[in-house]
C-alpha cells in the first residue's frame, strides 16, 4: 500500500517563510549524507558555527544550529535559561512573544506579560517600568514579529534590562539575514532564529548563540534542563571542542544551512539588507497604488514581513487560493486576532527580487478585480518600477 | 568571511546510523520548498501517515514524523505521557535505556530502573516482578539496543506490563524497517522512531506513534506538557484533521521521509527483515572467518546493528580511520561502557546489500592484517559467499 512519488510543483513563496530556496541550497541538501562524527561533518559544523557568528554579529563561542524548526530554537533558549520559579518578563505584541510567554511557563517560570496591541512595538520606557518593577532573570522580546510585520528597536531596551541586572532574550526568527542582528553590539545574552526565513534554507533547524552572561546563568543551574534533546550543556559537548556524541544531527539540513549561509555571507550583509529594504519600498508603493494599507505603525514596519489589511469586500481565503492555484504563489493569512484580517508578504532571502515583486503585484491586482473589487487607476506595476529605476 | 562549498565525499555507511540512502530519496530531498499548509503538502502529510501506519503495524490516528531526530521522537512519547510525579519504570540494557531513564526524570517522573548486562535482554519474569513492585504509569524497554544490537523480545513483556494497568513505551529507533515492529499486534501503547537507520533517510525526522490508551491519558492530563514544541496536543491539531498551524514542518526531511517509506513499501515488508536477516548471516559467517566474536547474547542479535568485540591487539580508532580514509567505510565505536571494546556494525535498509558486506568484508581484514593481528587462514569473503549461494 505505497502511493506514487511527491512531485512538489514549484511555488512562489511570499508567505511568512518558507521562502524562496536557491537551487545551490537545494543541490547542498542533496549531497551524500555522511555520519555524524565524520570528520568531513565535523569541519561543515565547524564553518557554519563561524558564518552563523558573522550573520548574528558575534563572536559568541556557542553558537550553533539546534535540530528543529525555530520554534525548538525558541524552546532550547527558554529552557536552559529558566529554572522552577524563575521570574521571566515577557513582551507580547504577536503571536510569538505569546508564544515566548507560554514556552516559558512550560519551563516552571513565573511569567510577567506586558503587553502592546498588534502592530505596535515597545519603549524602552515602558519596559523599564517593567524590568524594575518585576526584577526577572530574563526579559523576553520579540525583534521582528512573524505575525504582525512589526520591527522592534532594541538598543535602549537592552539598556534598561542590563541596568535591571537581567538577561536580554531576543527572538530573531524572522530578522536574521534580512535585517541587522547585532548580537554582540546590542548586547545580546541569548537569540534564537530558523532557516526558512531570511536565510532562504528549508525549515528543520534553529540558529541560536548565547553569551557570555547567559552561559554563566547555565553554569549555575541547580535543576537539570527540563529538556534532554536541547540541554545546551550536553550540546556544548557536541558543537563544542569535544565533539562528543549527543544525538545524531540532521547532516543533510546541515549542508544546506551551509550553503545558505555561503550565499548570505557571499551577497554581503549591507547589501543584503538594502536588498530587503529596496524591494520593500517597491511592493509597499504598488500596493499603495492598489489602495492596499499596512495594518501596522508604519514607523515600525519590517522589510521581510508585509502585513497588510484585506480589502474591504475581498475574500481572504479565495484571493489567497487564487494566487496559490492560477500564478503558484502563497502568502500568508493572518495568525490570531489577526486571522481574516490581514494578508501577510514575505520579502525573505531569495524570495525579495524584483521578479517576484512585479509579478506578485500583478496576480493580486487581478485576483482583486476578478472578485469585483474595484481599485484605483494607478497602476501597481508602474508604481513599484518607479521605485526601482529611482534606485 | 565565507567558506568553499562543502563537498561531501560518499560514504559506505555501515555504522549504528546514518545509514545509506537511495539516490530517490536524496531527490526527494531536493524537491521545490512549498509551504506547511500548503495542499500538496497536507496531502504529503497525509500519504507519509497512512505509510508509517503500515510500517509500524498499526491503525492508531495518531501516528506522525516529529520535527526532530530519533531522540526527539523518545521525548516527545515521554513528555506527553509522564507528570510530575508519575511512576516510570525504565528497562535499561544499554545507553538508550539509561537515556529513556534520564529523559523521564526531567520531565518530573519518578524513576525506577531495572537493569541487565549491556548485551542482554530482559525476560517476562523480570518485568513482572518490576511492574507489580513498582506500579508504573509507564513501562519503557528498548526493541532495539543500538548500543548493544540486544533484540528484546516483547510479546510476554506487553502482557505483563498491561495486566499490572501500565503503559507500554518502546523504543524502535533502530528496528523499524529492519525486524517486524507489529504495535496493534504486540498492544505497544506509543513507540518513537528515527529515519536514518533502516528507513534509509537522512535524520532529522522522528517517526512515533500513540495507541488509544496513551491517548486517553495525555487527555486526562492535569498539567500541561512541559515542552510546548512537542506537545502532542498541539501537534493533533496540525497532523490531525485540522491541519491548523504549529511549528513550520521541515518540509523537505517530509518530502524525503515520504519517498523512503514508498521505497520500505514498494520492497514489502517481509522481503525487507529477510534481507537484513540474510546480509546479518553473511556478515557474522564472514566475521567469524576472521575469529571475530559477537560481543552480545547471540540468541538476541539484531540482525541490522552488529555489535563485535574489537579482536586482541587491534588498535580501535586506526582501524575505524583506516576503513574510512582508505575505503570511505564508516562503522561505529563503542558506547559507554562499550567503547574500545567492541566496533559497531549496521546493516540497515539500504546498507544491507551483498556488495557492501563483501566490501566491507576485505577492507576489514586489510586493516588487520596491516596492523599485525595473525587471522585464521579462511576467507572471510568466502564464507560469506556460501551463505549467499545457499540462499
Amino acid at each position: 500500500m505505497s502511493f506514487p512519488a511527491a512531485t512538489p510543483p514549484s511555488r512562489l513563496l511570499m508567505g511568512p517563510g518558507p521562502s524562496q530556496i536557491h537551487p545551490q541550497v537545494l543541490s547542498a541538501l542533496a549531497a551524500p549524507t555522511v555520519g555524524h562524527l565524520d570528520p568531513v561533518f565535523l569541519r561543515i559544523m565547524d564553518e557554519l558555527q563561524s558564518m552563523l557568528r558573522e550573520v548574528f554579529g558575534t563572536t559568541n563561542p556557542m553558537t550553533m544550529a539546534v535540530s528543529g524548526t525555530g520554534s525548538a530554537g525558541m524552546e532550547t533558549c527558554v529552557v536552559n535559561l529558566v529554572e522552577p520559579g524563575d521570574r521571566v518578563l515577557c513582551c507580547v505584541n504577536g503571536v510569538f512573544g505569546g508564544r515566548m510567554a507560554e514556552v516559558a511557563e512550560r519551563a516552571g517560570a513565573e511569567v510577567t506579560r506586558i503587553e502592546r496591541p498588534f502592530g505596535e512595538v515597545f519603549t524602552a520606557e515602558e519596559v523599564r517600568e517593567a524590568v524594575q518593577r518585576v526584577r526577572p532573570k530574563i526579559t523576553g522580546i520579540v525583534h521582528a514579529e512573524t505575525s504582525t510585520g512589526a520591527w522592534q528597536p532594541l538598543q535602549e531596551i537592552s539598556d534598561v534590562v542590563h541596568e535591571a541586572d537581567s538577561l536580554l532574550l531576543v527572538d530573531c526568527v524572522t530578522s536574521l539575514g534580512g535585517v541587522p542582528v547585532e548580537v554582540d553590539k546590542l548586547g545580546i545574552d541569548a537569540a534564537y532564529s530558523g532557516t526558512q526565513k531570511c536565510l532562504s534554507c528549508p525549515p528543520g533547524l534553529a540558529p541560536v548563540t548565547f553569551g557570555p552572561r547567559a552561559l554563566e546563568v547555565m553554569d549555575r543551574r541547580t535543576h537539570k534542563v527540563c529538556s534532554w534533546y536541547l540541554d545546551i550543556g550536553l550540546l556544548r559537548n557536541y558543537w563544542g571542542s569535544n565533539r562528543a556524541y549527543h544525538h545524531t544531527a540532521p547532516i543533510n539540513m546541515n549542508y544546506a544551512l551551509h550553503e545558505a549561509l555561503r550565499l548570505v555571507l557571499d551577497e554581503g550583509l549591507e547589501q543584503r539588507y538594502a536588498r530587503h529594504a529596496l524591494h520593500h519600498r517597491a511592493l509597499r508603493a504598488g500596493l499603495a497604488a492598489m489602495g492596499i494599507q499596512y495594518s501596522g505603525n508604519p514607523q515600525y514596519c519590517l522589510p521581510m514581513l508585509n502585513s497588510v489589511l484585506i480589502p474591504e469586500g475581498a475574500d481572504d481565503a479565495q484571493v489567497r487560493s487564487q494566487l496559490l492555484q492560477e500564478f503558484g504563489i502563497e502568502i500568508g493569512g493572518g495568525l490570531g486576532p489577526m486571522k481574516g484580517r490581514v494578508w501577510r508578504i514575505g520579502l525573505m532571502g531569495e524570495t525579495a527580487r524584483s521578479s517576484n515583486v512585479l509579478l506578485f503585484l500583478s496576480a493580486l491586482q487581478q485576483c482583486l478585480l476578478r472578485q469585483g473589487i474595484s481599485l484605483p487607476a494607478a497602476s501597481a506595476t508602474a508604481a513599484a518600477s518607479v521605485i526601482y529605476l529611482e534606485s
